[in-house]
């Protein structure tokens, strides 16, 4: 990864807003900037790289930082990542710092005032996130490589699905074939939900049993190298009602909708309006309760948010998931799910799992 | 869980604190004092309970909300729950509202106060954490159950522990067993960290090899309920040498110190010292570089720190960790981790897993 790349781009943004320097606490916005993959660690840069970039870690990280840490001199403290920085900036007399507004609480924030005595604490919200959202190739083969190990792992909790067994049994096979296949974790709590237990739109793998007939969704991703895959694909136990089957449908040409309008220049609220609008012609929409998909990346969620009236608009390399759903209570629900680059020509889809309702 | 209670308990506290209302978002916080286990929560109490709670949520939470919130109203919005709530304590005319200033970002104060139009936006911290810290006999039955399955996940990893598996191999089988024996996931990233890997004190499990001589140290949790169970134990790949073997027997006679030192009254910070002092006399403290422990519950990091010069009194029902380790760079590492509960006798071990020196 190009860090150095990366922390010049920052030192430029900087400058152009006029601040001097910038204390980036945000874990995953750390190792963006810098490959530093601990829990604590802090990055500070200056505007226009007018110093040299200076890093903050613990003990525990000393070896670690040493080995990770691109660019940046390391400083490894006896106290808190945050006090550290703060006598840094105060010994240094360094007359200015913003901070990341969206990841400092309140409380820290009036210790670090206390601490960085002679220091004015600036806020500065979404300068690192706003470099993120646009990819790179080597963070395009990442995602994509996440995401093929993601299509993978579908077929393996297929395998596991049929009546009476747990959801949480179809989540463990799952999960362990993704750690054999080099996974550090999961991105998120797996979601297994059948039957009524479709209808939740956050449905975590429970120790319900599959029923004999219903609807199961399947929403997962795993984190490899450090970058998160996404996907959701619905199933149906035993053979589907025709409402069943209408549901299904609306949601799959929502969802086909919708990433059609994934392009470079197009507003995000343009691809939630696509599925809202299909499934509001199966008069659906109504039950479809949540956005229609966010950005992707070293998190699970980031920017850009692709939700009603999103004025933001697509940029060539941005990664997003497009996922409508509905759920109707008592009864069931589908979500289909894949994830999307955007492209100078439009869009490429990275999840590769057909989507053709399956009756196991 | 009794929810009732913990609630006016949080109650009668803004009355002494002379608070009148607390929005609590924690997640943790949140599921504490209503049960709910989804991610879009916040509840505001009144102090001295004059008004009734108020559950904010938004529409994906629709069913679970109305299932899982104990007590209060619940309020389904369509826009992120903070702005719910806010527009609520606005047209409320409720005059002031203490916010978790450890919680909150700078970014969402900041949205919150130009939202709550005419409400005063107070700090407060760590109220629900305090009341957290102690457990009840439920809480304490749940970790006990949690624990328990961890001492029985020790015996999965062991069996997959042999030179030239891979680190993320054994983190593998481990995280199965517990997913299969009913885990909603693992409280951390599993540490598998292997010969001089060993000597990382945060070494998750990597694609590294275990060698043919050295230790491995097995650092994990589940949560199982909510509430999280975590323990180290560290083994030997191979016969042991002289040196390798007293590193082991110091950081165990420290560990079995530190415990000893458990007891209602007690200072944190004594029990750290008693570690710390064996490590000393053994000239192995100069290697011991992160704290002695710290509280577990319903988040795997929670209050109180057992760290040094720590004043906070360990109190009847609260649960930590003890865990100090001993890393000497390229060579390897060794710590040993058991959960632990205050009683009013003094403590009581939760885990039970054996610690004399394994040669696998």
């Amino acid at each position: 990864m190009d860090y150095v790349r990366r922390q010049q781009g920052i030192e430029e943004r900087l400058s152009e807003k006029r601040l001097k320097a910038l204390l980036i606490v945000h874990p995953p916005n750390v190792r963006y900037l810098t490959g530093f993959t601990g829990s604590a660690g802090a990055l500070l840069l200056f505007a226009g790289g007018k110093r040299k970039p200076v890093f903050f870690t613990d003990g525990r990280y000393r070896e670690q930082a040493a080995k990770e840490v691109a660019r940046a001199r390391v400083v490894v403290g006896k106290q808190a990542v945050l006090a550290e920085a703060a006598a840094y900036v105060a010994r240094q007399k360094i007359g200015a710092v913003a901070v990341e507004a969206e990841h400092l609480s309140v409380a820290d924030h009036v210790r670090l005032r206390q601490m960085a005595k002679g220091v004015r604490i600036q806020s500065a919200g979404g300068i690192v996130e706003a470099a993120r959202m646009i990819k790179d190739e080597q963070e395009l083969a990442l995602l994509q490589a996440a995401v093929a190990l993601g299509d993978r792992l579908l077929d393996v909790a297929l395998k596991a699905i049929r009546p009476g067994v747990r959801e949480i049994e179809v989540a463990a096979e799952l999960e362990y074939a993704a750690r054999k296949a080099g996974a550090e974790g999961m991105s998120f709590e797996t979601i297994v939900a059948a039957g009524e237990r479709s209808a939740l739109p956050h449905g975590q793998a429970s120790a319900a049993r599959i029923p004999t007939k219903g609807f199961v969704v399947l929403d997962f991703g795993v984190i490899l190298s450090g970058y998160c895959s996404d996907m959701t694909r619905t199933v149906h136990v035993g053979r589907c009602s025709s409402s069943a089957r209408h549901m299904y449908k609306a949601v799959w040409r929502a969802q086909e909708a919708a990433v059609a309008k994934v392009n470079d220049g197009a507003a995000c609220g343009d691809v939630d309006f696509a599925a809202r609008s299909l499934l509001k012609s199966e008069r659906l929409d109504g039950y479809f309760t949540h956005s229609t998909g966010h950005g992707v990346g070293l998190e699970i969620h980031e920017p850009p948010r692709i939700a009603r009236n999103q004025k933001e608009p697509l940029r060539a390399g941005m990664a997003i998931t497009v996922e409508p759903g509905v759920y109707i209570p008592r009864q069931g629900g589908v979500r289909i799910e894949d994830m999307v680059v955007v492209t100078a020509a439009g869009h490429r889809v990275l999840t590769s799992a057909p989507k053709e309702l399956m009756e196991l």
